[in-house]
């Protein structure tokens, strides 16, 4: 991915009322109007978010009689996922050093028990 | 994590500079003079970077000195990792339909040459 369209995913995903738009089209596409039915927001505001989402390709959008519906798009997500993935050794190791302090932890403390 | 932490997060990664900082941490902790070398910014465009990505809990930072060390904070993304993994089965089912149809088209395509 190339690293504006990564920013672009990124800065997408740094809203909650974007990210809430994104879980609600796990259920299946929907209106503007529906989108914006839980938010204490306008449609207006909810129009600049989906285009927001549009422009990350996290949504893509298509008409229906009068109504424009929008649909879930993961891929973008998956490449985030696969972003991060090099990251994951950094969080394992701590993970690790945490696991290695419990079993010791544990070990000590089972020892005063047995022996 | 609440919701404003993961919008931090989020935009923290919304920027190309900032990822390559992390990216640089990998390789362990570092001043901030290392850290702008490779950029063609400012050592305070860097430490307002620095700035974000400590808001966002992505680094740490430690005095050594008179330098000051930022390090990589990996726990986050392990987070938005796990926040990702909800979308998991909407990436999968797309690759699935790719995967059907591809395995549809090779079995037409030996289906022509064996019979």
């Amino acid at each position: 991915m190339a690293a504006d369209r990564l920013s672009r995913v990124f800065g997408a995903l740094a809203d909650p009322t974007r990210r809430a738009i994104l879980n609600r089209l796990t259920q299946g596409e929907a209106t503007v109007a529906e989108l914006a039915a839980p938010f204490r927001v306008s449609q207006p505001a909810i129009s600049r978010h989906l285009k927001v989402l549009e422009d990350a390709g996290l949504i893509s959008r298509s008409r229906r009689a009068t109504a424009r519906l929008s649909h879930l798009e993961a891929e973008p997500l998956r490449e985030v996922t696969t972003w991060l993935a090099r990251y994951q050794r950094f969080w394992d190791e701590s993970h690790e050093r945490l696991d290695d302090l419990l079993a010791a932890l544990q070990a000590a403390d089972e020892g005063g028990h047995i022996e």
